[in-house]
């Protein structure tokens, strides 16, 4: 996605480590403008397909999720991080790996939520070691519940999330998928 | 609001200890449908107020602030819970007492993304104590940054937090006021 992929190459940072920064628009101030642009164009690469809820898993992925769910007529369910008292015990958990935090951490999803009856798009803001997403994969396949595909917003190629994902025959859109980058010689996308 | 009223007598639960369960429809399945209806209702609230940029906390906030964000027609910012390799030291930090999970945790907005030329409204899912507000006002003021008002979904009138907050003079709607609710008794909302 053209909209998207100019938007990193404005307002990306890039920083060694294979650290980019998006937070001026994706996740930390979220320009809901580009979010509505994204939401049209998973919903045109996701035509045809029976889509009845959305997932996403806190927090960064919420907001990218709430607005396409209004693109897609859909409810959102996120995956939360374990545990709070106001959640019941009722619960799909599954552990998450995060190398960015340098820990691992539960999430759940209510029972009452998720199931057999539901189609799921999964939708997120980044797609690195795939971890997360294999946790929400986790999840639907607990409840029972149909992937109908998944839509991410910046996937970094160059790591193995999306060969992994992609191999198991579900449908993924990435909106921008960044074959290399370097805080000195910038970013090149994947045609 | 007389439609989110009538979805709590319809889809909230009543627990023991003053807990009001809508992850049905507000913080864990989220009803954007719901959520663009209660963005416009904010929206005739706070007409005629200057808002250039919504304000809102991890993690429950972010739905509801990113929908109404497209009826403002303004970007959002949320405060984080610190601390990520991804954020700048470059911070705005308070800390916010959780009578939720019994702890304390400090939250960062970056200085990038809140500065003296912002008019903010403040968006969040709850109001009970007032201690999350308190902290998000906290990092307004140490931005220099204007309130222009605050949107609250649900307020439990029942504790000292909207109390507190009005003795400020800030303009804040909440879309629902709980007087009173009892697992047995059912919710009383104030008029």
């Amino acid at each position: 996605m053209k909209l998207l992929e100019e938007r990193i190459r404005k307002d990306g940072v890039v920083r060694p480590g294979n650290v980019l920064k998006v937070d001026s628009f994706l996740n930390h101030r979220m320009d809901v403008a580009l979010f509505q642009e994204m939401a049209k164009e998973w919903k045109r690469l996701f035509a045809g397909k029976n889509i009845n809820k959305i997932l996403t898993i806190e927090a960064s992925g919420i907001g990218i999720a709430a607005v396409a769910a209004i693109e897609f007529g859909v409810p959102v369910v996120f995956a939360k991080k374990a545990k709070s008292i106001n959640l019941d015990n009722d619960n799909y958990t599954t552990q998450i790996v995060s190398y960015t935090h340098r820990n691992t951490y539960d999430v759940i999803v209510s029972k009452k939520y998720l199931g057999p009856e539901d189609h799921v798009l999964i939708i997120d803001d980044f797609l690195a070691n795939g971890c997360a997403l294999e946790g929400l994969l986790d999840i639907i396949e607990k409840a029972g519940a149909t992937v109908e595909g998944i839509g991410i917003a910046i996937e970094k190629g160059f790591q193995k999330g999306g060969t992994v994902i992609r191999a198991r025959g579900i449908q993924m859109e990435s909106l921008a998928i960044i074959e290399s980058m370097d805080p000195e010689k910038g970013i090149v996308f994947r045609d």
